[in-house]
């Protein structure tokens, strides 16, 4: 692809995640993201053939992000669980955040009012959460009556719990001293020791 | 208020509660409530005012269920943090089955199509978790760690993450058995001994 249609395209999935974060698909249209890129409503069909797949790219672009986010956390020097709560924090940034995040989420929630499958991300920090532990599980560090893959289910939406409904009833800024909370509940429960609780960044 | 006044006003909110929670406060019109209960649009219009009228009516029946479930657990006979495994089942079991919850539910997640402000249920969740947590302290059934308040808010919203994402990824018949996975970790956490991991009804 050339670079000018490179930016256009990468512009315009901004534009659109910056208006669905705020508007909802709904209320969000192909002139409101053409206009507000500085661009046409031709734009939008040309690359990304109209609302629903611009939405579905955004969708996308959140997965990628979330994708580079767990391999940051594959170096196995440092321990599991640490690398786990620390994923956990970057995460909840990103969504309290990052225009994509935010707007991959709120595509999530508001799935029935769009035209075409929208996918979910669980499945992916799942089996990111499902890995830690199973590491954990071998650095000795896992409390036995924990099973790795039915802990990483419930953690990841338990955490997906907190954070959505901190955000929705507190507001982003908050989020991290909630999930700060959560973690020192949930650590105590995987963690033979762990004497200092964790703290966001 | 009569007592045909008072069936009609019920039968007009079951109504209203199904199709909310089926296809969501957008797709549902006074029309459809009228039509599915028998009646006229001219009843809705009467007895709640409109749309917005009976979404807020469903909202608070809602609200009403969940006052009566935390009133079962004031039983003091039994241990505080068992009272709180067994409301959080109810409420699940609510949420999976009962259409004025489930629609309750689904209204607050649309919250931002509905022209008037829709409260929460979770003050109400959290106030309840904390007077059970607070006796548990009392009873000498939690772990020093855990603060009450800050516990109860954290629960509740990993709780609203474990039951509303997994009704959603997976449908409400499995909730209880993922609820299970989450109260086993999240117990060890609460309670210094606790050797049966609990179970749903």
């Amino acid at each position: 692809m050339q670079e000018r249609a490179k930016t256009t395209r990468r512009s315009l999935l901004e534009t659109a995640a910056l208006l669905f974060a705020e508007r909802g698909y709904a209320a969000t249209s192909v002139n409101d993201i053409g206009a507000r890129s500085g661009r046409t409503s031709g734009a939008v069909y040309f690359h990304y053939s109209g609302k629903e797949g611009i939405a579905l790219a955004v969708v996308q672009a959140r997965f990628a992000t979330w994708s580079h986010l767990a391999e940051r956390y594959a170096d196995e020097a440092v321990p599991p669980l640490d690398r786990l709560v620390a994923l956990g924090y970057d995460i909840a940034n990103a969504l309290a955040e990052d225009p994509i995040t935010r707007a991959g989420a709120r595509l999530w929630a508001e799935r029935s009012t769009i035209n075409a499958p929208v996918p979910d991300p669980f499945a992916l920090l799942t089996a990111a959460a499902t890995r830690l532990l199973a590491q954990a599980r071998l650095a000795g560090h896992l409390n036995a009556h924990v099973r790795p893959a039915r802990a990483a289910r419930a953690l990841v939406r338990a955490f997906f719990g907190v954070c959505s409904l901190t955000d929705a009833l507190e507001g982003p800024a908050i989020v991290t001293d909630r999930l700060s909370d959560w973690w020192q509940l949930t650590l105590f429960s995987l963690c033979p020791v762990h004497p200092d609780p964790p703290t966001g960044r």
